[in-house]
């Protein structure tokens, strides 16, 4: 899935844009908008915000605030958010997955990053000054200059991390304005009637087939982990949805791609409550989660609002409650007395949830299988359809969601999507949408980033592909990132290795040419959860890698205004078979359990090692065992025919190294002429 | 220079041994000592610390303090302190350069890294525990069992760092127990008058050849730095010893190896106050520093121990003070109201220093010419006298030293040879003494880790080699060490890399085959300064890459009790030439400034890729070049010859590409075979 946009909001606030390496603050850009104009001039998909702004100031009077920030979040830090916390996008317009708002009594500003400046433009009114950067530091200058000394700057503290709260803190530190938590929403509050209902579909339990182990086995073990803390933590919060969804093997349709429902867990070393609203949970899940009641095994209803209440009490004992600061919010995080908190970036059970156990993995693996049927099917049939004309990014993206949705288990998209066609999919923000949609065409290249929900298995891969004739810098700089792809791919690392630190692999090829991309290089997947479940990856803020885990590897390199570039695949990490054995645990290499071939048009198999040829070949072998069979019990011959033909082993000898052996086999060539005249005919 | 030592005392607390990768806690291993027998066992290196703990804890108890907390460091965080400020040493008796002790009414004990386990066995007498961990947790949780609720543990504020500091702080949190500064020190009220006495040797300007910069301009250029930041400091606090001594062209012999001298800096916008005592300057160099008085440029000369007085004053003042939170003692830090500090990792000083300009580079690359001459001569006075058995350790280390004296502006070396032979080479804290020394041997390896100080540069170079027949695995891993040197050299990558991200590069040979070097890959070199200069480098806490930086490159190897081998490079961050330019500034390379061959009686080509040998080639080329017209200038004819033997081209065809070229050169070779059968002779 696009690299860009899996940054979950509360990360590209909380490192600024170094994590994405998006580019900073541009204030040379012109506004599509003319707010200096009367009436100014605003493109017809502005909205009116007048009234809901002034409303805000209404509330905001009568608190005595005098700036209040509004975040693009939910109070889980979640990734998508439902309607119903699109408290950003009512109030302001706009609709990207990132941004900040700030109001005051006369003015009002919304950050975000390079992504999204110009649907911003399109869609904020001149209510609305447009800041583009999201560096805290950024909003701080700005709220200093509007607010003056003694002033009050309010948000929610339930809709900020820890985090982002203590960003705002030290930017207003010593300034004399107060940073003011108000527990009551003030957009919220003006929003009233019109603001979409609490979730209320039913939360139910994953089939056994699909489990890894029990939530009960789960329970267990993160209480051992709890005890064996040298700080012996009474209790772990929960605050994250897919911890929750993934402790009690329960799932939900709460919020868009992600099959998780709105929830807080408190588990503690005698009792566990889970804040859900009992009505929710289809009978048998309740019965599953309270079978053992009264008991330490015994999971306590308690309705969602609840849960600051509970922890408030929970927290009058001797206890220590641990937590992950990355994504709990400040809200719960006060309640806690300073020397009661025990804080870690991520909660044991996000850690536990990073490692798949063996059946967890065979559950991917097979989701992965018939995933590759779907794009092999689709990749067949564009190479169909394509040159009649009859394609462009929607219908194309409909027709792979079609594919998938007809493949055993699938739930659906595992996230909008990204169908990009010529200079389309060098935007690395780019979804199509009907109507707005480029038709795509034997003369560019096509970059087709999708993913399903499975019930085992939640699955993110990438595809270029160009059916005419590329270019020569295209098919260089495809043949590039295939190399990165190749050498992370195969890499052997030691145990407990940061992703961070071995990501560089994955760019080297385009950096021997003076070329880069401009975003991360991978992220954790979950089984049907997350399409981008931390804390995997090749981030700083992930944690090292470990056998069990798997993270997609997705290379890019984008051409501004020409084409766009991504190869990506899901990898599990695994044990490496190495000459020698320096330490007590093996070394690590990466099984990509992705299952589908890279496109030969584009592939400039001169350019590659003799080792990335082999490994490339050894990696087809194993996409025609896998892959080959199951096309073949679902009857598709055409698609099996296909996968023959792409998966053909590439030649040793056009390597790279080929180059090289010239020199001698030139030298023995002479040799023969000079031996052999006649031959030279 | 061996690159764990190189870790300074409060990194290594403050990261605890994640950068090192030092063996964590080992509660299994048994001491030396026998401190359970009357009278214990003590081996005859033990010191008798009975009366000096009974001192302290006369003095502790005097104040109402239940621990004392005594650290390895100085007031200036530096790498090498001077007897003055050895106090752990003298309490404890352990010399090791890392470590911490703390002492209660009835118990004492020391802190530290695997390093010096066997050393504190060996120098500890049976006051003292020795605690294997360097992790602040660890003492934290010992001080909490030591120290009844409500009791006081103290430290002196001006020998903790601001991290540290804070991780104390942290470790004792909700408690109970209270960290209470105190800032007469404890130790030395109890040393007296046995306490060496403060420094007094000359302070003096370098020669004008020898500058890279006027001391005037470099005051500027910080100044406009302040005046441009967002938060408009009005000061720079300078406490670390390199700091001052390279803003103001001055150079002094207070500790060992590193040419500075005990001061700090206040830097103001209208104002600069040297704290180091007028008496202690050069005639020179003061009338060099006063030359504009009274005015800006004026420097204000104030005795070492005014700092903070001086600095309690200027905060009273509309002031805000910028500092580098990794080096200034929490003492001085503490004097400064929180909304009037600027808070940075490295002060712009430190950031600056560590940029060299075109002169700064020129004077490096010259003291590294001269630096190869000794080295050569080493190398080949080696050649000659090993095989004679007339050669051990510590003669090898005395020789090269003189070597390096004899060369034009040498001031000794830059840090205690490390000169090891055999298994002593894979000990990383290794360095030769007399009457313990081990004899140079045609049948072992040897590893020379070697550096000078010179008026124009510092200089720091690894060369292993070997005389005799090494094993196939001395040869296997000797190689892999030399290729990941060179991939790591020859990498082409972006502006403001961070050296953490590329470092693996360095380690990916040895990777293949399971093995890996459990310490850093490189670190900062000064122009006649440290030899160890922050914060550069290829750690996390190291700042990101720009032309102009020197670090050092330096992979190894260690088979314990068998071997040990690095091969370390200083380099010089340089602009690269590749065939695109994605970005308005060019990508990075390395140039490779230490200008030695490596053994090529280690070396199995075979192994290498033809990238590899070509790089090998050309680097071998430019140190024909340049070193060797030094060499017929010194009249060193025997080392001249030397030099061209060692650098003779490796063939292009004895590469590891050969393995893949040989199918076609053997499949012309059968067709050959085929055509003329007489030729199979």
């Amino acid at each position: 899935m696009r690299p860009l946009q899996w940054i979950p909001a509360w990360l590209l606030l909380l490192h600024g844009c170094a994590a994405a390496q998006l580019p900073q603050a541009d204030n040379t850009r012109t506004d599509i908008r003319d707010c200096s104009t009367d009436p100014p001039y605003l493109p017809p998909t502005a909205t009116d915000t007048t009234a809901r702004v002034a409303a805000l100031r209404d509330a905001m009077w009568a608190l005595g605030v005098q700036a209040y920030v509004v975040p693009a979040t939910d109070a889980h830090m979640s990734e998508y958010i439902s309607a119903r916390d699109a408290r950003l996008s009512w109030l302001t317009g706009f609709t990207g997955s990132a941004g900040t708002g700030v109001v005051t009594q006369d003015k009002a500003a919304l950050w975000t990053d390079s992504r999204y400046w110009t649907q911003a433009e399109r869609q904020l009114d001149c209510n609305w000054e447009l800041q583009r950067t999201t560096l805290i530091e950024s909003i701080g200058m700005w709220i200093l200059d509007a607010v003056p000394i003694g002033g009050n700057v309010s948000l929610d503290p339930f809709l900020f991390s820890i985090d982002t709260w203590n960003s705002y803190s030290q930017a207003l530190q010593g300034s004399g304005r107060t940073l003011l938590p108000i527990e009551t929403n003030l957009v919220d509050q003006v929003w009233g009637g019109e603001r979409p209902p609490a979730a209320s579909g039913e939360i139910y339990s994953l089939p056994e087939a699909f489990i890894g182990s029990s939530w009960q086995e789960k329970v267990a073990r993160i209480r051992q982990e709890m005890e064996e803390h040298v700080r012996h933590p009474t209790a772990v919060l929960l605050s994250g949805l897919e911890e929750t969804a993934w402790l009690f093997n329960l799932r939900g349709d709460d919020i868009p791609y992600n099959p998780v429902f709105y929830s807080y867990t408190l588990l503690t070393n005698t009792s566990i409550s889970l804040f859900v609203g009992e009505q929710r949970l289809a009978v048998a899940a309740r019965h599953s989660l309270q079978a053992a009641c009264p008991g330490p095994l015994c999971v306590e209803l308690l309705e969602y609002g609840q849960t600051p209440d509970h922890l408030r009490q929970y927290v009058q004992g001797n206890v220590t409650v641990w937590l992950g600061t990355e994504y709990t919010t400040y809200g719960l995080y006060r309640l806690i007395p300073q020397e009661k908190l025990l804080e870690d970036s991520y909660s044991p059970v996000m850690l536990a949830k990073a490692v798949k156990n063996s059946k967890e993995q065979d559950l991917l693996r097979a989701a992965h299988v018939r995933d590759a049927v779907a794009v092999i099917q689709y990749l067949l049939w564009l190479e169909k359809t394509v040159p009649q004309g009859q394609v462009d990014e929607f219908s194309g993206a409909q027709h792979i969601d079609a594919l998938r949705q007809a493949q055993e288990h699938n739930r659906g998209p595992s996230f909008q999507s990204i169908c990009a066609s010529g200079l389309n999919a060098a935007l690395p923000h780019y979804s199509p949408s009907n109507g707005s949609s480029r038709q795509l065409s034997v003369d560019e290249m096509y970059l087709a980033d999708t993913g399903g929900q499975y019930l085992d298995g939640t699955t993110d891969i990438t595809r270029t592909v160009h059916w005419g004739t590329p270019t020569p810098l295209q098919k260089e700089t495809y043949t590039r990132v295939l190399m990165g792809n190749i050498d992370l791919s195969r890499l052997v690392f030691p145990p407990n290795t940061a992703g961070r630190n071995i990501e560089s692999f994955a760019r080297r090829p385009l950096w021997d040419v003076g070329l880069d991309y401009g975003h991360g290089t991978g992220h954790g997947i979950g089984n049907f959860l997350s399409v981008h479940e931390w804390p995997v990856g090749f981030q700083s803020n992930n944690v090292p890698l470990t056998a069990g885990m798997f993270t997609s590897i997705e290379p890019g390199y984008y051409q501004d205004g020409e084409f766009g570039i991504r190869i990506e695949d899901i990898a599990l990490v695994v044990e490496a078979q190495t000459e020698h054995q320096s330490e007590e645990t093996p070394f690590l290499t990466f099984e990509v359990v992705s299952l589908v071939p890279y496109d030969r048009n584009l592939i400039d198999i001169s350019l590659l090692s003799p080792e990335q040829i082999r490994y490339l070949n050894t990696y087809y072998e194993s996409i025609r065992e896998r892959v080959g069979p199951e096309l073949q019990r679902q009857q598709l011959q055409e698609e099996y025919n296909w996968l023959q033909r792409s998966t053909e082993p590439f030649p040793l000898d056009s390597a790279a190294a080929a180059a090289t052996s010239a020199t001698s086999t030139l030298a023995l060539a002479a040799l023969l002429s000079t031996l052999l005249p006649g031959l030279q005919a």
